[in-house]
């Protein structure tokens, strides 16, 4: 294990009928809310009439700010910021996925600075404050109802980019699983892919892998999420297995299973966000592309981790350590592609001529991140496993 | 899955040389710091010294009060009450194990009020208030360094109760794993012990079983805790054992494990706090003595969390689940006599013609925490089972 900090003050109120408490956790942090969030689907299954009764019976003073897209947007989010700024708001209310949730926390950093917020995003500032930032989660996925995260995509320039800082912990997070009931099939195999893909892009880029418990705890995270969604493909309003899958969002990108790895890095994440800045794709879809291919590529270079997460979540054991590991990385595929996952560019609908742009596109974000070795060149080499 | 709140703000500073930023963190929190400690074994490690500079380089003034024992008592937490009281500290930091970090806790606590702070620990007051606590952790064992709980003995009465309560969060830890090179064997091994019992005591009580998350970090932290005290025993420096004995410690008591599954028990944490109050015996002696015959007593009752404990754990497949539940059992008592554990009561020299006033004694606990079924009659059974 390396040396580390953990932190993480996010209350989490979690479970069925809790949305009536967003008011009186809100209300603690301000008098005037800017509620946030999408479309209409918070209308049609109740979640919204149920939040702003609940913050107009703390007495809160609300002001909506809508529209926010998966993928959230830069011209969005200024928009809020303005907002916020004009209506002097306390306190930020999400209502949504990880999108929302994102959006929010950029607003929330964004109304208390003169800068542009994108300067955050490509490191030309610091975020200094921020308004506190609360969240009533309806899609399980990103797990930004319980980090310090948000991931912004700048349309001018398609580029797909993250902050992280202390600022944007949610003060409060309400996870009610009965509001993830509605999610689509595809969502929910989606949102599945995106856990798996934050629960092991540590485990197989870790520094350190002398790291017994958060390997366990990986392991133990994917095998549920797996066996849940399967469930779910099935029953959709399978009370346990949302609820499972919720509460493994969350933990798998709060900072544990990482504490204690040493330096890791977020590739598939990386190359993923240049096919969802570029293309019209969800990312969990992105993730289900880009990350066999991404294990192929690192598998001839190092099985042992690859071979491991064989071992452990497929019960695979092959006469060497490369073939269990490559046994693997094709069983992880076709679970992806079982559940309704895209596993090739075309499958995708992304161009395979295109591959040279998307590398540059990802190549720029390794850049400003700093990751060792993924030049375009290399990211063409992965792109083409992911045909 | 049941519904739960979960909230944890305290900072971790894991790993090697950390202890140096005590002072940093501290004067966060005011000037003057009440430095509780035990004995002289921090003296002879050098964490004594290192916390004194670093405190000192960051301008706090400290008073020391020292002579915590094994088994905090009140006598000694009201006389440290006192102290910071006439001292006017504005901080406590803690420097060692479990007992240090609870009477730190409590004397927090008691410091910001004029009731005696024993009536806290019988439910006669609510703590509304406490000075804030800071710990140096120095043997892995009670997960007190991130937590809300504080376990002290009233020798008056022999009574060893516990108060759980959000005021008393350490705002930070600093867990150096190198800092329990020295602990002695016999100590390693009780740690390991306390640590499987508190991970498993809510695995083995929760209301809610369908919990695959917590059931496989529980197993997990469980495998890797016996894994690394094999080692220790051998290598008692082996860091990378040490070090992740040490975080398994803190994840096995924060909340973590046990979100989400409903109601659960501690139930022979409190029937070993009557042989500790009684007799002198280390907390985690007491529980290798009493968790093997609190769980036949229990499988009687219902082997499948054991049977899947057995399994899942030791790899246990007998032809019925009780067989399965009965083996493990077997498994874990061997495995603790193995590292040393005493498993009987005369192991432990407690004599067994006084199992009634040990679970009178227990009894009383049962009735304050309002756990069902621990009549001392039943108690009386579970420690005929202990013999």
């Amino acid at each position: 294990m390396k040396n580390f900090e953990f932190w993480n003050p996010t209350k989490i109120i979690f479970g069925q009928d809790t949305i009536s408490q967003i008011g009186q956790e809100a209300q603690k942090f301000g008098k005037k809310a800017l509620l946030v969030y999408g479309k209409s689907s918070i209308k049609q299954n109740g979640v919204y009439d149920k939040v702003l009764k609940s913050l107009r019976a703390a007495q809160l003073e609300v002001v909506e700010f809508s529209g926010v897209k998966s993928n959230p947007v830069l011209s969005h989010v200024q928009k809020g910021i303005a907002y916020a700024k004009q209506k002097q708001v306390d306190l930020i209310v999400t209502v949504g996925g990880g999108s929302v949730i994102d959006t929010g926390k950029a607003i929330a950093a964004g109304a208390k600075t003169d800068r542009d917020v994108w300067d955050f995003y490509i490191y030309q500032a610091t975020i200094e404050d921020a308004l506190p930032v609360l969240a009533v989660l309806t899609l399980a996925a990103t797990g930004s109802e319980m980090n310090f995260t948000s991931v912004l995509t700048n349309e001018a320039t398609q580029q797909k980019y993250a902050i992280d800082t202390p600022w944007i912990f949610p003060k409060v997070s309400i996870l009610d699983p009965t509001t993830t009931y509605s999610v689509p099939k595809n969502y929910t195999a989606y949102g599945a892919i995106d856990i798996i893909s934050h629960a092991t892009e540590g485990y197989f880029t870790c520094e350190d892998t002398w790291t017994p418990i958060q390997d366990r705890f990986t392991e133990g995270l994917v095998k549920t999420v797996m066996e849940c969604t399967e469930t779910l493909l099935k029953t959709p309003t399978d009370y346990q297995a949302r609820a499972t899958i919720m509460w493994a969002s969350t933990l798998a990108l709060n900072g544990l299973l990482t504490a204690g790895i040493g330096y890791y890095e977020f590739p598939t994440h990386m190359i993923e966000h240049s096919l969802s800045s570029m293309y019209d794709i969800a990312h969990g879809a992105g993730l289900s592309i880009v990350t066999p291919g991404w294990m192929k590529y690192m598998c001839q270079q190092s099985p042992t981790r690859f071979a491991q997460f064989a071992k452990r979540i497929f019960g695979i054991h092959e006469d060497s350590t490369a073939k269990t590991a490559e046994k693997g990385i094709e069983m992880l595929k076709a679970w992806f592609e079982k559940i309704g996952g895209p596993t090739t560019l075309s499958a995708g609908n992304i161009p395979a001529e295109e591959i040279p742009q998307i590398a540059a596109n990802a190549e720029q974000a390794a850049i400003l991140w700093k990751l060792k070795g993924y030049t375009q060149e290399v990211i063409i080499e992965i792109l083409n496993l992911c045909r």
